[in-house]
This record gives structure tokens, C-alpha cells and sequence, in this order.
């Protein structure tokens, strides 16, 4: 396939094109994804999620400029709608990101679209797999955390920064007992308003209970916490240091592989679904589906005994 | 079946129980949505929706308490991990909260599992129906509304009321734009800050933009926009005078059956999904999922190619 080709010898126009067909799914998408696979399994995938107002979005730009200052290549894909790199946020912001606009050794692109949940983390997952195949070698990934689809996308990365930032209220506080389970990494942003040191106090102390909890091994990753202020970049380059530390924990304990294969799993269990449907669907025509629409809204029949009467009692 | 009988009469532990078999999606539980379907249909299911620290669930409580005061019987729905209502958030909330506890009149039920997605929204929608089959004349669903699973769970309601607060950061107040096409109340919670009036005038600003867009028809529901301090109830009676007059609008514009049928069509085509999956696992075997898992973790084939090899090319 020529895009695939071109897209894979790096030109960016033809990149770009390549992640457009592929978020819209359709039968050439599904070749491009295939000539393309075998290329994927090299970047590192890092997720950095957090609540709104936490300042993920300025360390995913501050970690870039780190990784770039070094000669690693970024692909950033932004699945917060709230992004300045989707264009969300205050023209400020905007620019700030546009740091990197001109720089080749990056490649920023926005899945800002509301379309359906399974779709969303199939189209994000997809994209990453592009950016992999054309070689970035740290590909970041940029959600808001608060939701469950979020969170899952967050779920399928190599390794996943959890971006908190003091005095964003109670609520925010609980949703850490959520994330918390999923962070490789803790980051307190912010760390020069007044509570920084109480919100790292009390996420360590929900570290140590895990730890308790999971026992004292050795060969278990224990999220460290750091301290950054991404606005001057501050603290910035340690936590770079600590996502490299857990790419190399995961590859020599072999959680690198696991991890890979859960995703893989997550992934095919979504598209079988997706196509399970499809098929379904145009077998038994939209009239038949719009009859029984019509007769499970009028209370004749409840869901599950529809669906039982529309598979057949196999 | 005695348990779906005895939780229609009233039997709150029987409600709890039925509720808790409901969230376990087994056989029995499928027996017991079916009896209960033909009575549910009445409960006027409001989602009230917000970014952390909008202070959504607090609204949520004082919505409740002035029901209550009306003689309205309300059930709660928390799909928020970090809710009071689910037990997180700081103990000050939850003593608060607890005001509804002795009430029988007022039935709350946390959602804070941390399944997969497509459960959340299944088992959210499930529950609402028990407790509209029970009687409860109006349910409220609280989301934190900053993911997409949580958008699309706060779509399936008749009413979504969208907290905002003043002073959340820039983030936040452009997760508004996703926020603001589902909202059909709008409130500006915590109005006693500074910047609450900005806030209001920037929602105003792009409300107008869309009633633009949408043109000028009578018929067309345009959000109010209120403001409250829900601390202290300030507003609340005037923001429930607006989702009743909501529903008058739904039930005269013949936008209630409308949102009806969208809603049953989304779930038939979720439990359509799950379903076929669930078959095709039980044929194909666990054994043989792992080896494909395996072949594509390896980058023999990719995912598309696979489910396609899974299938057959019917």
C-alpha cells in the first residue's frame, strides 16, 4: 500500500492522510492496519492521565521537549477534547504547545471526536500503532482520567503517569483511589501551590496500604512520586528518568510481554464484538431492528428476552 | 419471582438484594429485568453531570431534599467513584449526605465498581429500571461527566443537568464544549465565588452560538442557565422548577418517546454485542483466544486479519 509505504519512510503529509483513513474504519483502513502491524512493538507507550486543571497537558509538552532535547523522536495523541492539543483550552495554552509544531522529530494528533465509546478506544489505539510503526520511539498519550474509557485507554499503555496537582477540592482527591491503581507513575504538578506537600503525603500513604497489601516483594514496581512544576519545567526531567526506570523494570521482568498481551486480548474481544454486530446487523436488516426497538420501548418486551429471540436460542 | 415482588411492594432489603443480583448479570438476573420491564417507564431519570469539584453531589443531595419536601419519591444512582454517595470524597460529605439515609422515601445505590465499560453503562441503565419499576417518581444519576462513558450514561437520561463552577481552570471550563451539546439544564454551582457571573456569560455565549446554528424555532428546548450555591440551597428549588418544566416540554414535543427509542436502540445494540461475543467465546474456546492472542502479540497477523480468520468470511 503506497500511504502505508510513504507514511512508514516518514513523510508527514502522508501520515497524517494514513491516521484519517484509519480513524474512519473502513475496509482500507483494515489493509493499511495490517501492512503496517508487523512494523509496530518498538515505541514505548506512556500514558498521562489525570483530572481536569491537574497541568497534564504542559508536562506532556515539557516532557517532549526533554525527550527531544535528548534526539528521541514523540508522537502525541491527545484523546482529552479539553487538550490544547486538540484545540480545547484557552489560546494561551495553545501556544505554548506550539512549541512543537515545527519540529519533525514530533508528531502531534488530536482524537477530540465524540464518537462512540468502542470506537474511541479502538481509533486511539489504532493511531498509536501508526505512530509506532513510523518510528517514534516514546509515543505519549494524553487523557483526562476521570472517566472510565479514560482510564481504560490509559490501561493499554506501557506505562502510565498519573498527573495530580494540590487544592482541586475533595472530589478530586477520592478519584485517586481509582488511578491510583493504575500508576506507574505519580506525579504532583503544581508542586509551588500551597497543599503540595499534603496531597504527596496522603498519595504516598495510599501507596504504602497497596504495598502492605501486596507484600513485601522485591520485584514489584512501587510507583515513586515526584514533584514537578511543568510550567517553568521543573522537576520534569526526573520524572523522564523514572518512565525510562519502568520501561527497563518491565523488560526485565518480563511485564513488558504481559502487558503487551492483555492489550492484545482487550483489543481483539473489542473488535470481535464490533464485527459480531456488523454482521448481525446486516443479516437481520434495520426494519427488524427498528420493529423491535419499537416493541422493547412500549414495554412488550424486555431487552435481554429480545435479544434471546433475535440470536435464536443456540 | 418472590424477590422482584416483594422489592415492587416496597421491601427495601428485597430492592437492595434484587439490585445487587442485577449488578451480577447472571441468569437470574435476566429472569428478574424481564419481570420487572412492564413496570418501569414512569420515573422521570435525571442525570446530573459535572467535573470533579463542581460540587455536583452536593446539588444532588439538595435536589433530593426538596423533592422530598414535595412528597416525590427519589431514587440515587452514583456512578461516581469519587461521590459521597459511593463512599469517597472526605467523611465531612459523607456525614452530610447521610441526611437522606433514614428516608424511605429516598433509595441511594453507588455504581463505583471499576468494570469494564461496557458493564458500567449496562448495569447503570439496569438499575435505573429496578428503581423505576419500584416507584421511585424520579431517579438522579450523578456522573463526573469528563469521560465519554460518563457523557454517554448521563445521554440515556430524560434530563441532563450540567454542573459547572467558577475558578476550575482553564481545562475544565473547555471540557464545557462536549459537556454543553447534552446539557439541557445548566447550572453555575458555588455562584457565591468570584468568577461565577464569567462563567454564566461564557456558557450564555455558546448557548446562544448554538441556538444560532440550530435557528430560531419555538419548539426548540434552549437550555436556562441558574445559579446555585448548593451548600446552602441557595437556587435549588428554582433549578428543579426547570427539570419539571423540562419534562413538560419532553412529554409535549413528543421528545420523551423520541429519547425512549434512542435509548432502548443503544442498549439492544450493546446486549447484542455482549451476547455474541459471550457465544462465539463459549464455540471457539479459551484455548484457541489465547493462541491468537499470542500470534498477534508476536506480530504474526494483526487484529483485523485475525477476527476475520475467527469468522469466517461469510
Amino acid at each position: 500500500m503506497e500511504l502505508v509505504e510513504k507514511a512508514l519512510a516518514g513523510n508527514r503529509y502522508a501520515l497524517a492522510r494514513l491516521i484519517s483513513l484509519i480513524e474512519d474504519n473502513g475496509t482500507e483502513a483494515r489493509a493499511a492496519l495490517a501492512a503496517l502491524y508487523p512494523h509496530t512493538g518498538q515505541a514505548h507507550v506512556v500514558g498521562v492521565t489525570g483530572a481536569p486543571g491537574t497541568g497534564k497537558s504542559t508536562l506532556v509538552n515539557e516532557l517532549t521537549k526533554v525527550l527531544r532535547a535528548q534526539g528521541t523522536t514523540v508522537g502525541i495523541v491527545a484523546v482529552d477534547p479539553s487538550s490544547p492539543f486538540s484545540g480545547g483550552a484557552l489560546l494561551g495554552d495553545r501556544v505554548r504547545m506550539r512549541d512543537l509544531a515545527g519540529d519533525r522529530g514530533v508528531f502531534i494528533r488530536s482524537m477530540a471526536t465524540r464518537g462512540s465509546l468502542g470506537g474511541l478506544a479502538r481509533a486511539t489505539s489504532d493511531v498509536v500503532k501508526v505512530l509506532d510503526a513510523a518510528g517514534f520511539s516514546v509515543v505519549l498519550v494524553e487523557t483526562v482520567g476521570a472517566g472510565q474509557a479514560e482510564v481504560d485507554i490509559a490501561r493499554t499503555a506501557h506505562t502510565t503517569v498519573v498527573v495530580e496537582a494540590p487544592g482541586l477540592g475533595d472530589e478530586v482527591q477520592a478519584l485517586k483511589a481509582g488511578l491510583l491503581e493504575i500508576a506507574d507513575v505519580l506525579v504532583v504538578n503544581k508542586a509551588d501551590r500551597p497543599g503540595a506537600a499534603q496531597t504527596a503525603r496522603a498519595l504516598e500513604m495510599v501507596i504504602n496500604r497497596n504495598a502492605v497489601r501486596g507484600g513485601a516483594d522485591d520485584n514489584v514496581w512501587r510507583p515513586p512520586i515526584l514533584k514537578t512544576i511543568a510550567l517553568d519545567g521543573s522537576g520534569v526531567p526526573e520524572v523522564l528518568e523514572v518512565i525510562v526506570a519502568h520501561r527497563e523494570y518491565l523488560r526485565a521482568s518480563g511485564s513488558w510481554a504481559e502487558r503487551e498481551r492483555a492489550r492484545v486480548e482487550t483489543e481483539l474481544r473489542n473488535v470481535l464484538q464490533q464485527e459480531l454486530l456488523a454482521r448481525l446487523l446486516a443479516r437481520v436488516g434495520e426494519e427488524q431492528v427498528q420493529a423491535w426497538v419499537e416493541r422493547i420501548a412500549a414495554r412488550k418486551v424486555d431487552v435481554y428476552t429480545a435479544v434471546r429471540a433475535v440470536l435464536g436460542t443456540r
